[in-house]
């Protein structure tokens, strides 16, 4: 077996963990459903269990590193999830020093979305750039910075909450206490939403929605301008800010590109001059929902070599 | 003479110089007026004789680089000033070849906020942080983010166009191609621009509308809510952008800090999660208009020192 490291990517739906060489080769995984009834007893028990199959399985001398990506704010420096909407039973834990005392092995955490932006930079759609922006649009708007090949993190780790940039002052109120926020207008929420307000139907998937707008709904379709418009707004202030070359989205929403991107994109252009007069690229992410388990699995790498320690 | 560097500040109205030692002291110093009706020869004869007679009077053998702060968007590998309201005969001409031509040596350009940004780092506000964002507000709106100690410049060195930062997407057109950029409710202009809406008066500037605020006007003091409102919608998106420490305003409206400071802080409380819930900081710059000449002269000891070159 080479070098290799294991990456746990514990969402609120799935927990996944895989074993990768340095190439991004998948050597092993595991999978199973989270269970947060399960509380933060079985939780830990399944992605302690998980990493340690793994490590059995790819012999524990040639394992490099264990990186893992949670839902939530979380204090990096402490190795505490310090609020996650999903699991909430792991919040204001050690989690990190719990989990490195049963498996006896130094443990990196990150953001899932931060995991996320750096599993397409690894192996993804950023594969070429050093410096991206992922916008993950599922049940929330998530976000992850890359910036000289490393996950930006902030001084607690708590960079990078985009689904949280403000685009409309007086919009949606939010659950962190703003108002307008980028997720209340272009998250699978959002959408679930806007439909029920339209009186489309009560609790319609971001999917129905979409097929509905398909079938010719203009109602459906002034949705996805909506969803559109807001992603541009949060786009340009975005590409303003970091003049990155390749902002990236990924996430549930994505289904829906063809209708709500060409008004994000004529959003961003308007607003942006750098925009309008570079490169810059706005695109799909190419992962999926794995890119946070390439992410998980490329922090030991990235922590253990240069910038781009991955490559 | 110690080893000593050379920065230099071109504005639209002021050039300065200065050769500083390591530690930030001024050894000696330049400054003239700029003259943009002099031309491209004029403007590149001042700041060629600026530097040499610097150069001259510290010793060429001490001399480890030489910094210059411009204002513009800059495409910083070809060292050219893409676009710049203030200094149209340097536009699109390769400045930074002809300069180090003329000089026989190496110059690094940086745009003039991101400068300050650096210089606020290195002697200024942010001595005690590696990160930080600073806004300038003056006749526009300018930014400078510095992460681990060096300035965030993007792929082509545009990063950093805060004043561009959308606050309110139907707010009032902006020479960009946007509506609603922070810097036309927030800068010394939009000020002007607001009291002229407001009826008080033709030409105000923002202290002469910070007066009439003192002395009861409510029209005038309605103002700097607005200026606070912008600048607080703007903070709260860097703030969860960034996760940064530090956050710091400069330039001409920092007069007014009293009047739109309270309303600001509000507005970032209000629409930020994680301000609320940390000791980030929003504060004044403390270098005033020599920001930008420290960065200048700093710019040479972060590129050849560690992250934290200057320390």
């Amino acid at each position: 077996m080479p070098e290799y490291s294991i990456g746990l990517d514990l969402g609120g739906t799935n927990l996944r963990a895989a074993a990768m060489d340095r190439a991004g080769h998948v050597l092993d995984r595991r999978a199973t459903a989270t269970n947060p009834d399960a509380g933060r007893e079985g939780m830990l028990g399944c992605m302690v269990n998980a990493i340690a199959e793994l490590r059995h399985s790819c012999g524990a001398a040639q394992l490099a590193g264990i990186g893992i990506g949670v839902p939530g704010f979380i204090l990096l420096k402490e190795g505490i999830i310090r609020n996650s909407n999903n699991l909430a039973c792991l919040e204001d834990f050690p989690i990190r020093a719990e989990i490195e005392r049963r498996l006896n092995a130094r443990v990196i955490l990150e953001n899932d979305a931060n995991a996320a932006a750096l599993g397409e930079k690894w192996m993804g759609a950023g594969r070429d750039v050093d410096d991206l922006v992922l916008l993950t649009l599922g049940t929330g708007v998530g976000g992850g910075i890359i910036s000289g090949g490393r996950v930006l993190q902030g001084y607690l780790g708590m960079a990078g909450e985009l689904g949280h940039i403000t685009v409309y002052p007086d919009g949606n109120p939010c659950g962190c206490g703003n108002r307008g926020c980028l997720e209340k207008h272009a998250s699978a929420t959002a959408i679930t939403a806007m439909a029920s307000m339209l009186r489309l139907g009560e609790g319609l998937s971001a999917r129905e929605v979409y097929d509905l707008a398909l079938g010719g709904n203009e109602k459906a379709s002034r949705i996805f301008l909506v969803v559109g418009e807001a992603l541009g707004v949060a786009l340009a202030t975005l590409v303003n800010t970091f003049n990155f070359p390749l902002y990236l989205l990924s996430g549930g929403v994505l289904a829906a590109w063809d209708l709500f991107a060409p008004p994000m994109l004529a959003e961003v252009r308007r607003r942006s001059f750098s925009f309008r007069t570079t490169a810059t690229r706005i695109e799909r992410a190419t992962l999926g929902n794995e890119a946070g388990l390439f992410g998980a699995a490329c922090l030991p790498w990235v922590e253990a070599g240069p910038a781009n320690g991955a490559a």
